[in-house]
């Protein structure tokens, strides 16, 4: 099986970073790239945050989340300034570039139209060459995202991202329960 | 770094498994033991139903989701029965062996006492060459769960449990926004 | 219209208070009527929480929160020590009344009997007079509840039960959103 | 005690009405007023959706849901267009005012600084007289919202919103637990 490279991304503005992002530049790093619409109550609610979490939790790792804000709709509500005060209000620190709007009239922006995404969220998931992996429309379990993502990260050699190691301290020492558990008391 | 073998459990019977299962007769599988009460607020809400979901998204992959009744406080309350009924009504499937209690008035069952755990729940992995390799006390995050399981399972030669790979067929076909996502109109 | 006087309940042990209760003794107050088993996963995670809510924020009101343990089926699981067991690791903390077994073998209990319930949860509202006034299976909602256990306490004569007044101090102070909402900074 | 009659609106537009509202010609009605900001991400998240549910609710009541778009920062990527597409995407179906700008280069918006809001959501609760009775800035408890529009309904004289009234069908009918509870086997 032959995999191809990802499409490039065509952007007309980048935030959270200060200078644009490309695939090149990113070569060497497991790449999710998350697309969405500041006005989509699925990526509001749940995906961005996922993805928010990722960037977080595999903050070690050679990986990069970057965000695509691809407005197929409601164009004129969701304009630059609008989208730079969603990602403060939201606290959402991960690059995001702005989509280039469709050629000839077409409402579907540039990138989302290379990638062929059927709408918002869009995870999608690049290697460290660059090629392109996984592109899982709608929400996006985390298991099965914590899998894929190792996979692609075991494959870039650099080994697990959290240690599968043997036993860790645990976070409780008083007896009773909890809202996460119950511990053993300890003497 | 030499790993040590999973220690073997002590177990008075099973529920969900028409005979006992063993660290031995496991052996080539990647294990998610779970370590649980029936009685505990936090294995109830999240960690019961974090096994549940891995034993279904990870059902074609050779992986054992095994489940460890460890009573450590209320004995009377939680016996055979209730927690037959328990696994009845919260539609738990995954086989499940009860702790042997400890000995000379020891109130850790055996296995728990020999797997060090703090309390419950508590989430062990043991790959398929049955040595502990990751042990969890508390809920555990499913992007990190999701990470550790594939490590065990991709070092087990099995290949990803998911399929990496490119564009899949979306579940959403007509335009406008609910709770999943916003999706493109198609033509 | 005539309302009729709520059927008696029929006990055989109580938990949370040192002396059973009854509707006789009750008069006076409102009674909101909680039935549950233990292993009722949606009573588990929604209705006990949702009477313990209302315990709480009602705690000044003339009003009564009772749990009544209605088991028809799996009798042998969900014994007295087992609910102690229940009461203590959930943190609940109003009175339960432990249902009386059916008669010439009828698996459903009397007072569940009595009341025709349908299954678990069930919530009952009993007025101020001992009769019977709403009664509900399934999760109620939040907001009717409030509704309904506010029409009772006014016709008791008690007053609102949360003062209707103008302007109350809010709990933000410091300009910028969290999870609560976006503050106005002060100067 | 005299109670304040509620402070006019000033606003510069509305949608979802075909008219602009007043508290004139909400006369007669209980008004809940919702302030919120399309971008604050607690409004967002928790209370338009509580706002969406008293609307759905308590249809059949004489009470009155209006939004109130109070802007007081990032006035550039909220304007009209913004949220016509916020509220198209969220399924917000209530009419919503959007409060006038403030005098002078005061950044609060009119009617928040008349009410002397301290922030976003703020929930208002007027009588059907048109007096302020109750301002709660952050989210608001759904029990105790409840059981105060009630109290104002009742006032009214519209008796009760929900009938309180003896048993009503039930939602399950088969024997067995689901998510929502566990129901008696009928034969």
């Amino acid at each position: 099986m032959t995999l191809r490279p990802a499409p490039e991304w065509r952007t007309t503005g980048w935030l959270n970073t200060p200078e644009p992002l490309s695939l090149e530049r990113l070569r060497g790093k497991v790449i999710l790239l998350h697309a969405f619409q500041m006005l989509c109550p699925g990526c509001v609610a749940r995906s961005i945050p996922q993805a928010q979490r990722v960037a977080e939790l595999f903050a070690g790792a050679p990986l990069a989340v970057v965000g695509l804000h691809t407005v197929f709709e409601h164009h004129e509500a969701m304009k630059l300034e609008s989208l730079r005060a969603f990602l403060h209000e939201y606290r959402v620190k991960f690059p995001v570039g702005v989509d280039a709007p469709g050629e000839g009239g077409d409402p579907i922006p540039r990138t989302m139209r290379a990638y062929a995404m059927q709408g918002t969220p869009t995870t999608v998931l690049i290697d460290a060459q660059g090629r392109l992996r996984r592109q899982v429309f709608g929400l996006h379990d985390d298991l099965l995202l914590g899998a894929e993502l190792q996979t692609l990260l075991l494959e870039a050699r650099t080994g697990p991202v959290s240690g599968v190691q043997p036993s860790t301290p645990g976070v409780h020492s008083a007896g009773g329960c909890d809202d996460g558990g119950c511990a053993v008391p300890t003497p």
